[in-house]
């Protein structure tokens, strides 16, 4: 089976020396890439639990699992994650996308001061500062975002037969309402397992994470580790 | 001599898992560490050229030059920087501050969203939306930024006696516009040298440089190795 990756933060541009990024590390797409390269190369193909080939997709930061079968695939923005998991899946057959990366909710719109934007009738008309690189000596900048296009709805459209991981981290809300919500993650994107996961239960040395299943019941794991080899297990299981 | 190299770029918090980042990888400052260490430990203490420690201070994706002497100290966003800065400076007696670090010139003011930043006859009575984790779901978000304090003018009030190396990153300016900018910048802060440099003249085996001097010379270098080697050179001279 040649399965996708994505792991780290993407990043989006505001000039060319500033850019908006997500604080993830990419330790935990580390750790799944390291347990499914445990199970390369067994040659156990009738179970099909034998991994082929490994797209990497990751932001700059991340750390990459090195082996013959990864492929290093670096992403910059949303836009650019977008275009090369499209290449990735529409030239090769996908068994199973796992979308750990963290990807920015919000694109850089307009990048403008505070007197501009509320001098102009029409905020769109709002001088846009950005181009190479943003003057020092603004008072009151404003970076004006708007949504990004949802990468993971976009997997599901491009490549139906791929069996799809999701991700969802919040911060600080009730354990009930992280498993909500990772469960409407799972059914809005047809997702066969969603890892859900809050900031607060994330340290050194412990990351609690929670499987979602499609019949709602979850796994429990308490560390990078133990989430990154239950997800190749249950993988596994549902690819046979 | 002890010294004090600030490198990478700094970061600022926008929520838990955002934050606007300075795209330095902080080379040029690890290259600056490593030609310091080519002078340490050699016992020549008669010429103020051996170098007895370095404080290290860097963002977080930099590379930190190992040694012995080198005490790491991480940065996350400029008053995290100003106030460990300002601690090495009065705790003890540098010799030279090589100010190479990117410092973000604007600060998180406010997240809001622009029907609120409309919606109000004061902008600072916008709703501020910054908190564990900013929603996903809002249409038009808006990042408000105020200036940063100069962290450059703080070191040369806190330490008179340090002789000070200012850097200028700038970005397709004409050579002459980026030597006077950066000969600007050593008068106003009383640096002993400004390192100009411009983003279309940096490239992965090369970066222009000018060590700009207080008689408003320069000398110019061709790669980060080069660039390291003068400024240790120029200081140590100068430091005699």
């Amino acid at each position: 089976m040649k399965i996708v990756i994505t792991a780290g933060g993407t990043s989006e541009r505001i000039d060319d020396v500033r850019t908006i990024t997500n604080s993830s590390t990419g330790s935990l797409g580390y750790a799944i890439g390291q347990a499914f390269l445990r199970r390369a190369g067994g040659g156990n193909t009738e179970t099909d639990g034998s991994i082929e080939k490994i797209y990497y997709l990751h932001g700059l930061r991340a750390k990459v699992p090195e082996h013959e079968i990864v492929e290093d695939v670096p992403i910059t923005g949303v836009l650019d994650l977008q275009e090369k998991l499209t290449k990735v899946l529409t030239e090769d057959h996908i068994g199973a996308c796992i979308h750990a990366m963290a990807v920015s909710d919000y694109m850089v719109h307009r990048v403008t001061t505070l007197d501009k934007l509320l001098g102009t009738e029409d905020p769109e008309h709002a001088q846009d500062l950005s181009g190479n690189k943003i003057s020092s000596d603004i008072d009151d900048l404003i970076i004006h975002m708007k949504r990004s296009p949802k990468v993971i709805s976009g997997i599901r459209q491009t490549s139906p037969g791929t069996l799809l991981v999701g991700f969802k981290l919040l911060s600080g809300v009730p354990h009930e309402e992280l498993i909500d919500v990772g469960y409407r993650l799972l059914q809005k994107n047809d997702c066969e397992f969603v890892l859900a996961n809050d900031l607060r239960e994330i340290g050194p040395d412990f990351h609690k994470g929670y499987l979602i299943h499609r019949d709602r019941t979850y796994d429990t794991m308490n560390t990078n580790e133990e989430i990154a080899d239950m997800i190749v297990r249950r993988v596994l299981e549902a690819a046979r």
